[in-house]
């Protein structure tokens, strides 16, 4: 008996319309579907392919024991999310093992900031991997905002909220074209750094991006202070156009 | 009669199979296509989709003025393509006008450094304009190199190889995960700011990713200094992982 694969399967911004014509086909033959969730919720991965599974496909939610509840700098948040990750691909292998494929859903594309990485290195070597890729929130979102991002010699930055302030300041400074990703609770950090980088004029904020609840909005006329964690900031690069 | 639509259609890296199911829908029932080609080419996006276009589809391709036989320092390499853009524009808005629907083929992500966003904008308040994001080159690029591009707080940043050396060994040197795009005559350049920045032996070279042909190598082994234009460079974060 050959071993099945472990397929990462990017689901993109989370318009099922958006998935690739390869994640859709593997999604709906798919027996085992695996993905991540906060204990207690449905999770956003597995709400974007509502009425997408096979009858009878066998579902492996994984649940995180932690996400904000301890600093990152906690060194139990670490020991915390490793061990759940190795149990996590431990059942993923014995499904491997046993010959099964196995989905896992992958919000946005699969290599860009996302939890099944921490998957993907523990089993690379171990049983066949295949990762999707698939089109990234932040597409979805400058999209939604209908204004390019980069042109001619535009620089674009990544930078993860997360980040401290001053040194998110000094990257927005530096760049042409700027995404923010990363947000919720690191909000209003990101709006002192983007005014003090003279760039929060410019800002906009995608929330729920290409879902059916999407909002767009300038930065500066947003009322309230909460966003969802996976809103993205978008400020658009100038360059050169004929 | 009401007016057609313009759809700036991602087709993502190159293989058909990562289009998104919207833009696969799109393509086949379409009635008119355009697409931008070199004069005497049959150019990479009508290439990607070979044999998936509807019986009767009419073709329009687009052929650029000029790419790299005129610096784009020179004003003439703005007018050309200025008019060029227009003269484009204006014939697509006459199929529009007629209530025809115009699907346009973008390689990538039509809003990141295409060249669709030049009839976008001489468009979008004309006609309506619809823009169907796609997955990535870089994401294709990353992806095929199967190691993750961004962990944990790793800023990204995405250089074109256009800019001056002394700007790309700066960028370079300051960002955990990389990406330089339009490399082709640039490569050499590239190179050298790659190593005054120490990241020369951590880069990889993706040529013609996501398709029949691709070629991934890390850098410091490439035995040829020539690479198409549309080669991506990548430099993987190292960040933060349980």
């Amino acid at each position: 008996m050959s071993a099945g694969t472990i397929y990462g399967l990017g689901l993109g911004p989370g318009d099922p319309d958006l998935m690739s014509v390869k994640a859709d086909r593997l999604l709906r033959g798919a027996r085992h579907v695996a993905y991540f969730r906060k204990p207690g919720r449905s999770g956003q991965a597995r709400k974007i392919v509502n009425g997408m599974l096979s009858e009878g496909a066998v579902e492996f939610p994984m649940e995180y024991p932690v996400t904000t509840e301890i600093p990152v700098t906690d060194p139990r948040y670490n020991q915390l999310l490793s061990e759940f990750y190795e149990a996590a691909a431990a059942h993923l292998r014995t499904l491997a093992d046993a010959g099964e494929d196995v989905v896992v859903l992958c919000e946005g594309d699969p290599f860009f900031y996302g939890s099944f990485m921490h998957l993907y290195t523990r089993l690379r070597d171990l049983v066949p991997v295949e990762v999707i890729p698939a089109i990234t929130g932040m597409s979805g979102a400058w999209t939604a905002t209908g204004t390019p991002i980069t042109w001619g010699d535009d620089v674009l930055t990544v930078l993860p909220g997360t980040l401290p302030e001053d040194v998110l300041a000094a990257r927005m400074a530096e760049t042409d074209a700027l995404v923010v990703m990363k947000l919720g609770r690191n909000l209003d950090k990101v709006v002192r750094a983007l005014k003090t980088a003279g760039l929060f004029e410019r800002a906009w904020i995608v929330e729920y991006a290409q879902m059916a609840n999407q909002q767009v909005s300038r930065l500066s006329e947003k009322c309230s202070g909460v966003t969802p964690y996976f809103s993205i900031i978008i400020v658009h690069g100038q360059g050169r156009r004929p």
